[in-house]
């Protein structure tokens, strides 16, 4: 059993040094996320996070969700958790103000959202689809979907699913088998999907599940997908619920880790009149779906941060107490806590680094979606998108794999303790794991990076955010050198891709993975160097800035040193992927 | 639930290339361990390990082992299991013939114990303290314990566990405070070990604990420690057995995985007779017990092999049976199986080379403690003790991390079914979890090899051993100039870290990791590239020579880019790991 402490300093210096906070104020219609209210409002999400979510994340694992006569129940205190959310306005955070909002910048709700995951990872998955469902339809619904629906999901009163995957149809959702038939205004849905992460609960008094399917005539594979809006209980045109709608969940899975978030087998027409109401143009679903699926995508990517920073305070506040040893450099034999060892002290080192590299990478991507949409011209928005888009795959597939990497090096930490269920970093290690997997697998995150991010304008989005990235780390850091060679690396190796895919496709393919290490590694090291640089700018205390420098200069010296590696991978590596005989394995 | 296929042309390739099973049946006495004789003998193990282990691998896991009454019992299926391990003299492999051994190498009962391993690690990890115990018994014990005990532990009759760690004493074992006191030809024993696997089962009729203690006068830290054989029942002279000892286990720890392997608290002389013996000298228990944990380590090493076999085999079945998607490079429109995706390939080819990898650190590892243990020579035996030195930590915190890593890898290949604990890569996942922690953390293992064993010889058993690899490796391969980079990138490393220790033993410390990392790479790339060079010269297929050197070249082009990375942190990391404060973390 572990508390949590929203790192409410470090969240400040990353909205500050790295997503440049003050810039996101100045955006139309942001005006009023000044720092100070951002600050305030970053003070009361870690109250909730630290008293309200964080306090039910271990029962929540030992409990587990219940499916109960055809009705999923969550575990105890997900009610009254939910319920706190909801009152404290927290869904609304990032819509309008027209649609039921609290008009706040993407930046703060991602940057309140590291807190949600961090201190209940299977608590706050739930809201981020809530978040995508709400998005979706404020892009693709009608007008009477939206004025039924929208503030409804807007505020988290009703809670949004999205069901794409089914048995035969995972990565490739062009295989997919569930149909809808019209009639009358609506159409009848039939079919089975898997893996509905809280496709029921007893949290809100009405779900809307948003449902790809084909309506009979439908053309093959992808280009035919469209998209339905199904409610749980059907709603009335004054928006009272009406009857149960004809969708239940069947099953909950067995899962490895995120124990209390239930992840459902869903059924949609078992009696023959699941009504579902088409969202969006027909055989363009998976367009529609894509809105949810980005937004789930970064804020995947904050759960990979989030439960890294989770499993660094869990293993430093252990390795302050854990008194083991003595210092082999002294004469003293007194036994010191084993934080003093510098094996010790070299994994949390390499956990805090990966965490500040993370923090950063997210939080710059959130302030680049703000921009995206709120910045007054139409160039600009777009000019801020490509980089969204290149940083939506990084995001969720660096932060998620670093995610199980730094929970395994925090369980490590503990030792024996480590692995016994009761001390809790086995359960930070076992909810990381699902993160590198859903909403996209890392590996689909690699090749939608590499390949169609790439294509598309041969590399110039990754160029100019490089330029960016020159931009704003001053030239007497003592990181610029190493930096400098290391975006020379990437500009090169992204070159090198470019250049490979219309000759060959699948050798970029089997590049792709250490590609997005390479961006990710990079990337990391602009974070630490910009901070550091651009903390001793802005008159921080001496010790301040020391370890400022310090965390640096660890992760140029274990993390960057790799990135002559991964390009060496890049650029030989294919080869040997593609020559080996598929017979052989 | 998955099966498990015994691999044996890779054990065989991997014994014959990288562990010269030619040479080893030279040795004195082991002249009857042809390789006819021992392939034979991998046929045999390898029904077991597939019939028997693998069939309660998975329900074993689920089902764990209960106590009830103050007596532990084993999951379904362990009793029967265990018998056909005695029955087929399966214990007493390595060990001579005059005291029930069946005189085999121990290169043989290594690639026996990754069949176990791979086929059920819950419960393999039992045999391999039970062997541990009779090392240290043959080794220490009295002509007297030797009678009554020995030949059962050989012959696994009787069970052995090593009782180690205690709550305020696990790394640092000089802390531990179970007390001894001398009563007439015994010790009266009282105390509580934790984190005693099999310290209790129902598999054996008697259990021997080896168990570490204080006399009453003995000095402080680990020069008072003292080792004591303490019968779960008490063993007439005739080796009937007599009354029950007063040791008992107290609970079960509920673990992250290896759930079928019962990890007990034990306590000793709650009602003050519990009867110990005294093995070796007094004050000299840890010394005595190192034999039991050195043996323990390559075991655990075995483990890690095992366990990324298992997991590499049940990611490839899934990935030639998995459709999804479809060829990116080509017109054809028809769904493929996922091993087709290049993605994918470069996964199970990873996770193919690293098995490899280990596989070939691990005979060779055994195959130089045959030469240590059976030589005619003293100066010889010792030239290869010191190989054995390095490779013992080396085998085991190499093997267990990569053995998490290469899990970690198949599970996600599985994508979402991954994730669901029926599939049984989750398990493996789980499982895999405990190897770097036990038999001493892989961070103590980096430390022993980086500090003790360079600093004892100046690096020169390196330096030896980087000889030795070099004159095995013809000329003409194709990786031999990488490799012999990588090979003085490892000795000046060695050097380096031989040079600082004097002045900076905790900078050291804080590169001992990397430089494990930095020696298990390069041994990999040796095994690679030796494995596809010696199999160019004797003879096989056109195919199977493409594919062994199609490996190699994955290995070094996807693992053996990393070793200049490491490099980089052993020489310049290790500031910045002093340099942070503390406080600061």
């Amino acid at each position: 059993m572990t508390t949590y402490t929203a790192p409410i300093e470090d969240i400040k210096y990353a909205l500050e040094h790295i997503a440049d906070l003050e810039s996101i104020a100045t955006l139309p219609g942001l005006e009023e996320a000044t720092p100070d209210l951002v600050y305030a409002v970053l003070e009361e999400a870690a109250k909730l996070a630290e008293e309200e979510l964080a306090s039910i994340n271990h029962t929540g694992d030992l409990e587990g969700a219940h499916l109960i006569d055809g009705q999923v129940q969550c575990a105890k205190g997900w009610k009254h958790a939910y319920q706190a959310i909801v009152d404290g306005g927290w869904m609304a955070m990032p819509f309008p103000e027209d649609i039921g909002g609290q008009n706040l910048p993407w930046t703060l709700t991602l940057a309140v959202g590291e807190m949600w995951q961090a201190s209940n990872m299977s608590f706050a998955i739930g809201p981020v689809l809530t978040h995508g469902a709400a998005e979706l339809l404020a892009e693709s619904g009608t007008d009477q979907q939206k004025a039924l629906y929208l503030e409804k999901l807007v505020q988290g009163i009703w809670a949004g699913t999205m069901n794409l995957t089914e048995a035969a149809a995972g990565s490739d959702l062009g295989a997919l088998k569930t149909k809808a038939v019209p009639e009358g205004d609506h159409y009848l849905i039939t079919g089975q999907k898997i893996f509905i992460t809280y496709g029921d609960q007893d949290l809100t008094e009405n779900i809307i599940h948003f449902v790809l399917a084909r309506t009979p005539d439908a053309p093959a594979g992808i280009k035919g997908i469209s998209l339905f809006l199904v409610p749980k209980f059907l709603v009335n045109d004054d928006g009272s619920l009406g009857e149960m709608n004809d969708v239940r969940p069947v099953s909950l899975e067995h899962k490895l880790g995120l124990h209390a978030s239930p992840t459902c087998v869903m059924s949609f027409g078992d009696h023959g009149h699941c009504i579902g109401y088409k969202v969006g143009d027909l055989n363009r679903g998976l367009a529609a779906m894509f809105t949810m699926m980005n937004n789930a995508r970064l804020s995947v990517g904050v759960q990979g941060l989030g439960i890294a920073e989770r499993a660094y305070q869990q293993a430093l506040n252990y390795a302050r107490e854990r008194v083991q040893g003595r210092n082999l450099a002294s004469e003293d034999r007194t036994p010191v806590s084993i934080v003093h060892h510098p094996d010790v002290k070299r994994m949390l080192l390499s956990m805090r680094a990966r965490v500040e590299a993370m923090r950063g990478l997210i939080y710059f991507s959130a302030a680049m979606l703000d921009r995206s949409k709120r910045l007054a011209s139409e160039s600009e928005r777009r000019f801020y998108q490509s980089f969204v888009d290149l940083l939506t795959p990084l995001s969720k597939a660096w932060c998620t794999d670093l995610g199980v990497e730094v929970a395994s090096t925090g369980l490590q930490i503990h030792g024996g303790m480590g692995y016994i269920e009761e001390t809790g970093a086995a359960q930070h290690f076992r909810d990381s794991r699902i993160a590198p997997i859903y909403e996209g697998t890392n590996g689909i995150q690699a090749l939608d990076l590499a390949s169609r991010k790439l294509q598309r304008d041969g590399g110039q989005s990754v160029f100019d955010l490089i330029a960016h990235m020159k931009d704003h780390i001053g030239t007497n850091s003592a990181f610029s050198a190493p930096l400098d060679t290391a975006f020379a690396t990437l500009e090169d190796c992204t070159r090198h891709l470019v250049a490979l895919f219309p000759q060959n496709p699948n050798a970029v393919s089997a590049a792709a993975w250490p590609y997005l290490q390479l961006f990710g590694t990079v990337f990391g090291g602009w974070v630490l160097a910009h901070g550091a640089q651009s903390a001793a700018n802005k008159g921080h205390s001496a010790a301040y800035l020391q370890a400022r420098q310090a965390i640096a200069r660890f992760y140029f010296s274990h993390d960057m040193t790799h990135v002559t590696a991964y390009a060496a991978t890049i650029r030989e590596g294919s080869l040997a992927v593609e020559e080996f005989e598929i017979e052989r394995l």
